[in-house]
């Protein structure tokens, strides 16, 4: 009751997801920038696609989109100096690193899920084998085989699930996605900014 | 060879596409303030969906994709000062419109355009609807009843069906679209200033 109020604003992310990767590199600098908080909440897009009839990725299913995409993350990427090394196969099954993400103190997240995106889509690394996880645990001085036992428990699998259903419940049909405090979506890395602006004009 | 060069960009767009509204509106100004001439190029998204067997809008196909797109449509139309009223049904029928576009000289098509796209989108007319296309070529002077024939005639017919195999030929799969003289797509209303940029730069 002290403190300055802080807006806060949801930003829903899919490690297999191309456009994640460019907003997950840029979001925190355009928060700071406004005085918003993040709250970075990692979910599975799969089966929200499943749910659709879609069984792969949508740049998967329409080549003429795929190839599209691919050259507009380029364009994105080279704006912003963002390697990009396209991983194979695409998408990348993301499970593990989403799991291991939640496992994590929340504190925690932000840095281990750009080094997962950095990872997949600067190196061309595969984040679907535990050793590249663990290679990021450890390199961020946390016990990967510790962290890798927990991301496999059920509190960490029944978390991830209900994350994901509540993601589709709010209406969420892609990533990456801010979410304000009014359930107000914006959809995509080119929103990014009008999302965060739109969290300082959000009612609470 | 005695004039400069004037770079060029084709403008794909479609009738019945809601982002191509905002786009038509604005991208004459912004065209002109970078020294880029327009080729305004009408097609049909319909045929293209229905080859990869979308025998609907995307945005009615997904509701949660479809109710995102208005809001985004919204927030898009309130920053530029559009007007925004949701025509019914959604998509409308824009075969007629289309045709009518190619039947009239190219210097009169992005007049005509932008006149359909005002009726259609700001004030939620049908633009299936002759009536409505008639009252449009009326108060731009021209003949309605002879355009309106004139755009039954085969030639008319073909030129359409032409120019919408050439779009799916260029890797169009989306409205609308800035296609640069090197074939470099730009999709998206949020793509204009980015792809009047890259015509600029284009080599030819």
């Amino acid at each position: 009751l002290n403190g300055a109020f802080v807006p806060k604003v949801d930003f829903w992310y899919e490690f297999a997801s191309t456009y994640s990767y460019p907003a997950a590199m840029r979001i925190e600098a355009l928060a700071a920038e406004r005085g918003v908080a993040l709250n970075w909440r990692p979910f599975l897009l799969g089966p929200i696609f499943a749910s659709r009839g879609m069984m792969d990725s949508p740049f998967n299913l329409d080549a003429a989109k795929g190839r599209y995409m691919w050259s507009d993350l380029a364009r994105i990427c080279a704006r912003h100096s963002l390697p990009l090394r396209r991983p194979d196969p695409f998408p990348q099954n993301s499970l593990l690193a989403t799991r291991v993400a939640l496992a994590l103190d929340e504190a925690r997240r932000p840095a281990f899920s750009r080094a997962i995106f950095r990872a997949e889509f600067g190196d061309g690394a595969s984040i679907a084998e535990p050793a590249t996880i663990a290679v990021i645990l450890e390199a961020m001085g946390l016990g990967a085989a510790e962290l890798l036992e927990c991301a496999a428990t059920a509190p960490v699998k029944d978390k991830l699930r209900g994350e994901t259903k509540h993601a589709e419940s709010l209406g969420i049909f892609g990533a990456p996605n801010l979410i304000t405090a009014d359930g107000e979506i914006f959809w995509g890395n080119d929103r990014l900014e009008e999302g965060l602006d739109g969290a300082l004009a959000a009612k609470r």
